[in-house]
This record gives structure tokens, C-alpha cells and sequence, in this order.
């Protein structure tokens, strides 16, 4: 039988059903007394404070796994826990009906639960699941439930479950889970979002779909590409769907091949394709995928987990693993970029109301000058012993590059007091990520030594679109017409002034923007390893016709969605006659 | 007696000292026993109530006198008694403590204050001061105590106080109170902000630097601009200052004289002052100004303090009117601009991480279609009385332009068919404040009829600043070189495609900006009523030859600082030599 469902995560799995009950916990049916209610305020408490110290817990280590965007979305989680509305629904039931913990979080989570899926609002249901996911938690360690565990003794197999909580996928082994296949859920869901991340394949929406339940032994050959499912398929399915799994394996294993082969066109361009890092964790594979350098490493992770600041000497022995690691091959060191969506438990900030538009980044740097001066000192030391660049974040005016530069000027002196060895050249870049900088780029471009775009935060700030907001991501367009006309000035102030200039944003990750590089000058793109490959092969197919002919028509364009069609368009047809 | 304070809020004044005694409940000396649990967490939450409700009617008051920027300060406090912080520590101490609901407030408040004051951090004392204002109001219902009131019923007086929260400025009548004098606090205190929109001169800081304490009665000459106060002065000192009062209050009845003169240069370039207005009681002012139209009506007032939205007749009727009122002169009404920190009661809204990067405006307005065809429709039936003209908020690319005239098609259509009379060629025009925006401004030329700078939300796009959030404020930077090249970028699309550009921002009201606006070839400036024969006066002392020079010099500068001393240096020098 085939059903189509939605989807949600790509790829093509085949493998035995294991079938997990819903995480949903129930009230002893004897009924529960309280004592009285400061004891039950107490429990209370208590049990929100183990399930946010769980929800941290989780958070990191996904983190670890799938980088700090996704894992962000466990913050959403950690915020349900401070809501006021949420808290005066529990309290209130615990107070006014003298019913115990349980009963009330229960009861909080179905009025919210029901409240929100009447809405009838995608975006609604999925904060209704994260109310259910984090309710769930906490009614787990009120009534000292254990964890439903999935098997690991046994073949790796495909998981089926009514919907998914972002919670339950973090426990997931994805080495144990060949698939994902859900009743309810979308493409944007948050467990989509992380089973994109974690690439598990993943069908959703399959309720009311199906003629009889699936049981655990099911055969279930799945496409989370197409959504399709097949669920005890003849042989001759198998078969075709073996055969497609085993070329995108194929595919991949190809792509690994590339590790070793130089980054350039069919027509003799070279680019330099560099990595980014948030951890020194993620350098083996770096080295393993013949990264040409760390074109950006994001130093908070050297800030995080930690009670306190870390010193200079602890700073330094990070940073010259990194460099050493790359010996001759360029290692970018961004300072401090704190603020915003990334917080110090030791650092305590102001509440903000928009803290993308805050103090953030270079900002705290700035004011806070030992702080930052201590960061400096590590990476010149660092710098004795590699290839390594200094580059500073959220860059507005030259008044900062000047500020930055003075406090760099006072570290080369102590160092040198000190007798420490640094290179005392040590190149200086900024990163263009805020529409000032764009828009006064040949002002900055004498100012420092290179720029490095960053188009994440620059796309945001150029459309005023918080791209982590689910109700308006998909106006985020990093091929927006104002993007692009951003670029390409940037790209040439730096050409005029004679410095390099890069690209660490995502986009430098999208391979259909690699034409449009190519044609505006850019040779130096840094982007997450598990994204190199994929370029380069890209890379290895483009030329500079087709680069001038991409440029041209997507410059003329009035708008994002043109523009993407076209590039996308291009992308593949382009690819397809290469593929062969 | 001279003494020199901190000049918070600028003038002059001469009057007898008022001095109120601190804003502090004390508890009352036999204690508070508390009955059982339940009943004081009600007592708690119905304080909490009438606490917000009652700072709600403050800030809804406030907003009418001096807008809703100063007013949002309020809001500030109205999160403070959904802080789950604050709110846990009252909570912890009656239940753990079974302590009564007064005494946990006094002791949250000292907990916080003293913790805050502390840090020793300008911005950290104003939240201490923002949580005693909040939790004396809290105090003051628990108690039942009566408000603090001012005499009403004495000659008017200059206030001397310890320290003034915005909740007891927002107590005083103004014609009642000709200066306050208070011993905490600073220039950027809420209470200062509040002071400067209502332009009560206000002295701060004192504290320490008097030998005895000011007495109710005393004799006080002070001025806000220079931070001075003197006590119980000579003869020849009062009459210094009574000369310089009459001089600044001359100056301001000469500017009323400026209601009926037109706005042209020394050199006879004509420029059109037009009024922001946010709701139709400053059209008396309006009016009596002799603003040459509403350059934008903020339509926000029409669906605030509501509880739905208003009908197709309602809006109509508001527009109508000020539609009638201008008369041939321009009316342009802005369609809805909520979200970001504009909230409706009855429109809920999920909370946004950056509301200011989020969910707005023009956004909203294309999500919720009927709401957006309701308002088009009023507006297109108030063109029929007078000239009107629609704008857009918050644009980004062409096709939320063309998604919006969509809609107004369909309204044009209904109206017809229902036989309403309205312009069918009513003037489209949208503002220009996403940097987006200001990049394909050449794209958009295109597809309106007129062009409004907004400036308050442009420079914070473009600088990523958000000018609310206190700690990065200072870094708000409207003569940013960055700022300047995009005003330049925008106004010579419009030109090129000939249509109409003019200013709605802030900006417009500063005087040092006319020579810019007038070199760029800007002659619709539009701004609050309080500054446009301020800004009229400006423009009489212009010529075009002062314009070019300034608008040469700034245009190669390198920093917001350099522009803005310039500038500053360039208007007062100009000013005085057309003085005599």
C-alpha cells in the first residue's frame, strides 16, 4: 500500500516499523490530595526547575550535534517554563481548586493545547506541541514517571509515532533510526527543522491516511523526499527504492572523494572554500574534507558551559590548536559575538526587546575593553603559531575599527612587555553584516585588511526580518534584488581599496549563489563542513560564461522569487548536463 | 546660594519650592498576619490588577499629551508585574514565609533595588527605580493608602523631590508646576525623557550638594539647560533670570507668529511643513499652526482602546474628518502599523523575539486581508471629502505593493458596486524605512505615486540599533554617513522617476537637517505639530547657497560625530547672524 504523506525531511530509508506510544503521562486514576499548598508550590518548583536543568541538558548537547541554530529551539522550550500566562494557569488551578501539581499542569496543557489547535494556524499547533512537549516534562517528574526509552539492541529501524516532539528526537541515536514517519506534523515543524539537521529522512501528516494502523515489524520503504510511504511493499518496490538509495550513497561517497581535489572551475578559476567552526571538536572533519582554512571561527562556544570568563592562557591553548591544526592554511579568528540569541550564564544581561538590534558583539567588546583585550591577547598569541587573522563582528562605523584597534595596540605592547611571541602584522577584517557597513564600505575598507560578508545577520537587518520568527522566515530572501545590489557593493569597495573580501554566511552554503561569486570577484567562501563538498562539486562544474550570464539575468531582476526560480532552474539543468 | 546639579529638561524658571515628601508606604507597625494562603495570593493578584489597570489609564493619558514613544516608558512598568522573577519572590516569601502580601512586596522591592543599585550601572539604578515605582503602586493598593496628590490650589511652584518616577510625573498638571528640582537621577532617567516632552525645565542630581535642605517656600531660580539652581537668590540674580525667561518666552510667541507665513528660504525656494498627527484631537493645533496638511495621520489611535476592530463607519468617520478639516490640503493616512512594540488588546499577538524585526505593519495587513480591505475602504470613502492619500508601512519589495493595490482594486470595485462616491485616482505612496527599500527604490518608483521617508525606523535597520533599548541608544545615529548616502540613494530614485519624495521622520523636526533636505531637492517635510514653526523659522533663514556648502561638507564625512558638530556649530552660527 503507498500513502502520500507530507515531505518533511529528505532522503530514502527502508526498514522494519518500531511503533512508540505517545508520550503522554497519566494521572493515577486514585486521585490526588494535597497536603497543603505551599508544599505543592514547592513540588512545583521543584519540578520546574529539573525539567528546565533537562531542557538545558538537551539543548547542548544537540548543540553539539546540529550547531546552535537548531538547538535553539529548545530556548522556545525553556521560555514556556518563564511564561507568566502559562505559570498563573497552573498556580492558579494548584490555589483556587486545591488540586495537586499534576492534575493542574495536566489540565493547564489541555486548555492551551485545545485553545490553540481551534486556532486552525500552523504556526499556532506548533506552539501548542511545544506546550504539550515541555508540559509533558514536567508531569514526568512530578509523578516521578521514567523516560520512554527507545530500543537500541535491536536493528536499526523506522520510527513511528503519532507526532514528535523536538524532546523525543533529541534522545533519538540516529545511528539506530534509519526514518522518521509521523501522523500529525508539517514540513515546518520544529522536529522537521531537526531531522533536516540531523539527516534522518522523515514523512509526516500520514493521519487519516492510512486503512489500518502501522505495527512494530512493519516493512516500511519511505521517500522523505516525495513523503511517500510503502508499507509492506511488494518486492519489486523494494527493489526500486534499494536501487535510488543506493545512488544517493553513492552520491555521497562521490562527494567525499572531492576532499582531496583543488576547488576550481572547468575553466581554471580556483576558489578557496574555507570552513566554519564553533568548536575545536569539528576540526577532524575539517582537516578529513580538505577544508582550505577556517574562514570563521565563532569563539562563544570558548565562552560557554563555563561559570566564569575563561583566561587568556585557556583562550590561547584553544586558539593555537586551532591554528597549529592548520598549519599553513589560513585560521580566522572572529572576536566575541555574544548578545542577541547567545547568552553567558555568568554575564548577566538586561532583558531586551529586540536584541538583534542590541548590545551585542563588538558593542560588549567595546564597552566592556578588558574583556575583550584579554580575547586579543590570547588569539595574537595564538597567532606565533599559524596562519591566524583577527576579524571583528557587528562592525557599523570606522569609529569602531579604530576603537578595536587601539585596544589590539595596547595587547601587542604587554605582550611584547611580557616577552610573548605574535606576529605583529597579524592581519585586521571586519565582518559586513549590518546595511551601515555596506553602505560606507570604502570608508572601512581603509580601515582594515579584509571584510568578510556575513550575510545571516545582513540579510535580516537589510529586510527587517528575524529569520528565526516562524510567522514571517519566508520573507527572509537572501536573492532579494537589495541583497544582491548589497553585494555587489561591498564586493567592489573592496576591490577598489585592493582587499580581500569573503563570504561566511549561509549563502556562501546555497551552491546555486557559486555563479554569482564567481562573476562579482568573490574567490574566498566559508561556510559549515558538512556544506564543502557539495560546493566544490558545484565549483567544479560552473565557468566563467556561465557565471556572466547568471549575474547579468539576476541582477536585472525585479524580485526574490524571479530570482530563485532562475537560480534554482539554472542550478539543476546545469548540473544534470554535467552529470552525466 | 548656587548650586550646580545635572540639566535634565531645559528652561528657565522662578518660583517658591513645593516640597513632597518621598513616595514610600511604610507597613504598618502591629504587622500583617496572614490568613490562610489562597486569600492572600488573591489579595496579591487583585492588587497586581488594579495596579496595571490603573498604569494602563496613566500611559493611555500620557499618550495624548506628549505621544506614544514617551508613553511607552509605561510599558516598561507594566512588565515588571508579569516579571516572573519579580513575581516569584513576592510569591516565595508569602508562601514560604507565610509572610502577608504587603511585606513580601516591601521586601521585593528592597531586595531588588538594593541588588540593583549595587552594580553601580546608570542603566541597572533606572530599573531599580522603574521596580519602586511599580511596587509602591502595588503597596499603596494592598495598604489601601491614598495617592499622594499635589496642591492644585496654590500658585504654581517649582517641585523639590527626593527622586520623581514617571508614574508621579505623569500625576502633575503642568500649568501647575513650573520646574522640578529632584536630588536623584540623570539626563537619560525616565523621568527626564518625560520632563522634556511635557517642557517642564527639570534640574536633577542635587543630592549632596546642597548644605541644608530645600524647605517648601524657598525661593528657587533655576535653569535646565545649564543645570544650575539658586536659592533664595539676590535681587540681581532673579532679574537676570526673569530677563532670560522673557527673552525665551518671547521667542516662542514669535514663532506663533510664523502660523500664517509660508515656509520659503532667504532665496525664495518654497518647502511644504506638514503635521504628523496620531489622532484627530491635535487637529485643533493642527490648524492653528497653519501646517500645509497632515503629511501622515498614524492610523494606530483608530483601533486603540477598542475592544475589536472598528467598522468600515467608524474609520470612515475619523478620516472624513480630518479629510474636511484640511480641506485641498494633503491628507496621508498610513494604513495600520501595529506590531513591533504597538500591540491591540483584542489582536493577540504570539510573543516575538525581535518584534521590531517581525510580524508588522504592511505584513499583518496582507495576512489578514478583510481587516486591511476595511480600513482601504474607509479611506477611499474619505477621499471623497477632501485630499487624501493612501501609504503603505513597512514596504520591502515590489510585490507587497502590488499584493496591497490588489486589495485596494478589490475595495474600489465594492465601493462601486455599492455606489459609494470616492477619488478612483487616490495617490498611492509607500514609506521608505527598510534598507531593502532604500536599495530598489528605483524598482519601487515604479509602482507608486509618492515616496515618505521614515526615518525613526530607517536609522535603526541601518544601524541595527534599536533606539528604545537604553544601553545602545547613544549609538542611534541619524547623520550616520551610512544613514546620509541611503537619504541621498532614495531621493534621487523618486527623482528620476518623477514623483514625489517627502519626510515623516524625526529627522524632519531636527533644524539642524533642513539644508540637507534642501540640497537633496526634499520640500515635504512632515513632523509634529510641537516643531514645525520651529522648523519654519529655520527655513526662513536658509538660502541655497548655505544648503549646497552643508550638504557638500557633510556628504564627505566619515563619522555621525564629525557630521553632527558640524552641523550643530553650522545651524547655531547661521542662527545668530540672523538673529539681529
Amino acid at each position: 500500500m503507498m500513502v502520500q504523506g507530507i515531505g518533511a525531511s529528505a532522503g530514502v530509508a527502508i526498514g522494519k516499523a518500531f511503533v512508540l506510544p505517545n508520550w503522554e503521562w497519566d494521572l493515577p486514576e486514585t486521585g490526588i490530595d494535597v497536603v497543603d499548598l505551599a508544599s505543592e508550590f514547592e513540588r512545583l518548583y521543584e519540578g520546574i526547575r529539573t525539567s528546565k536543568s533537562e531542557i538545558e541538558f538537551i539543548k547542548n548537547e544537540f548543540k553539539e550535534i546540529v550547531g546552535p541554530e537548531e538547538s535553539s529551539i529548545f530556548d522556545a522550550h525553556l521560555a514556556i517554563l518563564d511564561d507568566p500566562v502559562f505559570m498563573n494557569e497552573i498556580q492558579g488551578v494548584i490555589e483556587r481548586q486545591y488540586k495537586a501539581a499534576e492534575v493542574a499542569v495536566k489540565e493547564a496543557i489541555d486548555h492551551f493545547v485545545t485553545m490553540f489547535d481551534l486556532l486552525d494556524d500552523e504556526y499556532m499547533k506548533e506552539r501548542a506541541m511545544d506546550i504539550k512537549d515541555v508540559g509533558n516534562r514536567l508531569l514526568k517528574h512530578l509523578l516521578g514517571a521514567p523516560e520512554v526509552t527507545l530500543p537500541a539492541d535491536t536493528q536499526p529501524y523506522i520510527l513511528v509515532v503519532k507526532e514528535l516532539s523536538p524532546s523525543q528526537l533529541a534522545h533519538l541515536n540516529p545511528s539506530h533510526v534509519l526514518g522518521i514517519v509521523t501522523m500529525l506534523g508539517g514540513q515546518t515543524s520544529h522536529s522537521a527543522i531537526m531531522a533536516r539537521a540531523l539527516g534522518i529522512p522523515l514523512v509526516a501528516g500520514l493521519d487519516n491516511k492510512l486503512n489500518s494502523p502501522i505495527q512494530t515489524g512493519d516493512l516500511i520503504v519511505m521517500d522523505g523526499g516525495l513523503g511517500t510511504i510503502h508499507l509492506n511493499p511488494e518486492a519489486d518496490i523494494i527493489e526500486k527504492f534499494s536501487s535510488i538509495r543506493a545512488k544517493q550513497q553513492e552520491k555521497i561517497e562521490q562527494l567525499e572523494l572531492l576532499a582531496s581535489v583543488e576547488a576550481v572551475t572547468k575553466d581554471g578559476t580556483e576558489l578557496t572554500l574555507l570552513a566554519n567552526i564553533s568548536s575545536t571538536k569539528e576540526m577532524e572533519t575539517v582537516l578529513k574534507y580538505g577544508a582550505a582554512g577556517v574562514g570563521l571561527f565563532r569563539t562563544e562556544f570558548v565562552y560557554m558551559d563555563r561559570t566564569s570568563f575563561p583566561s587568556e592562557d585557556e583562550q590561547f591553548e584553544v586558539y593555537k590548536q586551532v591554528a597549529q591544526q592548520m598549519g599553513d592554511k589560513p585560521t580566522v579568528i572572529r572576536t566575541l559575538d555574544i548578545g542577541g540569541d547567545k547568552q553567558l550564564d555568568y554575564f548577566p544581561m538586561s532583558e531586551e526587546d529586540n536584541p538583534v538590534l542590541g548590545y551585542r558583539a563588538i558593542r560588549i567588546s567595546l564597552d566592556r575593553r578588558e574583556l575583550f583585550k584579554t580575547q586579543l591577547s590570547a588569539i595574537l598569541r595564538a597567532s606565533a603559531f599559524g596562519n591566524v587573522k583577527i576579524m571583528y563582528p557587528m562592525i557599523s562605523s570606522i569609529e569602531e575599527v579604530r576603537q578595536a584597534n587601539d585596544i589590539l595596540r595596547e595587547a601587542k605592547l604587554e605582550l611584547e612587555a611580557r616577552g610573548e611571541p605574535f606576529r605583529s602584522d597579524i592581519p585586521v577584517g571586519i565582518m559586513i553584516e549590518i546595511p551601515a557597513a555596506v553602505m560606507i564600505a570604502d570608508l572601512l575598507a581603509e580601515e582594515c585588511d579584509f571584510f568578510s560578508i556575513g550575510t545571516n545577520d545582513l540579510v535580516q537587518y537589510v529586510l527587517a526580518v528575524d529569520r528565526m520568527n516562524e510567522q514571517i522566515a519566508h520573507m527572509y530572501h537572501p536573492f532579494h534584488p537589495a541583497v544582491l545590489r548589497m553585494l555587489k557593493m561591498i564586493v567592489e569597495a573592496a576591490q577598489k581599496a585592493g582587499i580581500p573580501v569573503s563570504v561566511c554566511g549561509e549563502m556562501a552554503a546555497d551552491e546555486r549563489s557559486i555563479p554569482l561569486w564567481l562573476e562579482f570577484g568573490v574567490h574566498d567562501l566559508s561556510m559549515s563542513i558538512q556544506s564543502l563538498l557539495r560546493v566544490k562539486h558545484r565549483v567544479l562544474h560552473t565557468t566563467a560564461a556561465d557565471a556572466k550570464y547568471v549575474a547579468q539575468r539576476c541582477m536585472n531582476m525585479r524580485t526574490n522569487a524571479e530570482t530563485e526560480e532562475f537560480l534554482s532552474h539554472f542550478n539543476e539543468s546545469n548540473m544534470i548536463s554535467h552529470l552525466e
